[in-house]
């Protein structure tokens, strides 16, 4: 297999209520599953708090980095609400009142229910395109490799489902899992020396403890070619019965 | 009230299976809830892949900006698990066997059953002092501000109940949630204006939307003096009743 194509991507999560553990995020594991659907690779999530010097400087640190940037959360109408103010001061442009988001909120509400608070959300940087929200109307926007959705799961999902197929993806990963009862303790050289071997083949090792106090690993291996995975889990077979183990049957 | 001191916490959690999504991380608001409890707010977190680079420029740039620092994840004894040594690298120290750690896993293990793999896990950078684990025996360890523990979250919390007393908070920040079937789009300008006349209380807006199609939204007001939350909880309600609307009994 020729070289692989890794793109990559980093989730920007806004919100104090993440960080003081009033609301569990579940949108990282989404979108990293999603994500790898089409060949992306979550490389690095952050959950900042609604700090403008915090968001606007970790804006510019991560989308100089990854191929693709999302957040999530701080798009509503409240003064709590100020993502995409960080967003256009990361970019250095102003915001204004999206034209296509003036259409959207014009159609659901007549212009004297428009109050200042229902128009921010639609605001946008100048520059940006809408992301287009189908579960509940405002909309989130894309400024250049920035993906900027709400933070309620149902929505966010809904709004990455409009522009999914517009992103463009490397090699896709795939993975195969091997469990054991062999012991970790046991399996870390020889996993060591073939991870040497096979540079190319992504080689996790995850303890597992059941409730019946049984214990043991699974082996992870992760390539964009399931030949090739294959034939290093041949190789991590044989190592299990080397140590007069067996692969266990997870259904 | 004197001026609010501020304790501040990042948690780095490392690992590519919780970017992928194969594992949901539980530890955030875990550590998020108990260190309000004693008075350190959880400022930042960042989920970083198993790599050495990223981890050690991640552990560096945040020990310098907060003052704790709790890293989950990565210290088993395979090739994949690379905290300590990112650890070591980022504070341009040497890993060795922690003396304490030796005796640890001898107590346990018979010398010859003590390989390579596993004294791996003995391994701590110099001058790190151990985090003893009551619940599966391998040690994480602390070095200056810098907190290591295991990623599975029964491990972890384990290893945090060892020294969670020896932390030092600053002022306990208190809450109180205000629940109303008022529009957030209608709520937004006066709690902006509340916001400004009030800025030593954390006023958060969180919309919510109910099974039975029932919408609304949750003032939270957050402070270290529960007296002084109240006093602006009376201008909150006030300004639900200006609208129109109550207070909801959420039980």
């Amino acid at each position: 297999m020729a070289e692989i194509k890794k793109v990559t991507a980093c989730l920007l999560i806004v919100g104090d209520e993440v960080l003081s553990g009033r609301t569990k995020d579940a949108n990282l594991a989404f979108l990293g599953m999603e994500l790898n659907e089409i060949g992306i690779r979550m490389s690095e999530c952050r959950v900042v708090p609604d700090e403008e010097d915090v968001i606007v400087a970790a804006i510019n640190e991560v989308r100089a980095r990854y191929d693709y940037i999302f957040t999530t959360g701080g798009i509503g109408p409240t003064h709590d609400d100020i993502t995409a103010a960080c967003v256009a001061k990361a970019f250095g442009v102003e915001l204004h009142r999206h034209p296509e988001a003036v259409e959207i909120f014009l159609e659901h509400y007549a212009p004297k229910d428009m109050n200042e608070t229902r128009w921010k959300m639609a605001e946008t940087p100048i520059g940006a395109d809408l992301i287009h929200n189908p579960v509940s109307r405002p909309p989130g926007f894309k400024m250049e490799n920035v993906y900027v959705m709400a933070g309620i799961p149902r929505v966010m999902q809904g709004m990455f489902g409009t522009f999914k197929d517009t992103l463009e993806g490397g090699d896709k990963l795939l993975s195969r899992t091997i469990p054991t009862h062999a012991k970790e303790g046991d399996m870390g050289k020889p996993l060591k020396e073939l991870q040497k071997n096979h540079p190319d083949v992504e080689i996790g090792s995850y303890p597992f403890f059941q409730a019946n106090g049984g214990t043991g690993v699974r082996i992870a291996l992760r390539h964009p070619d399931m030949a090739r995975i294959d034939e290093v889990a041949e190789d991590v077979i044989a190592l299990i019965h080397d140590l007069g183990e067996e692969v266990v049957d997870e259904g």
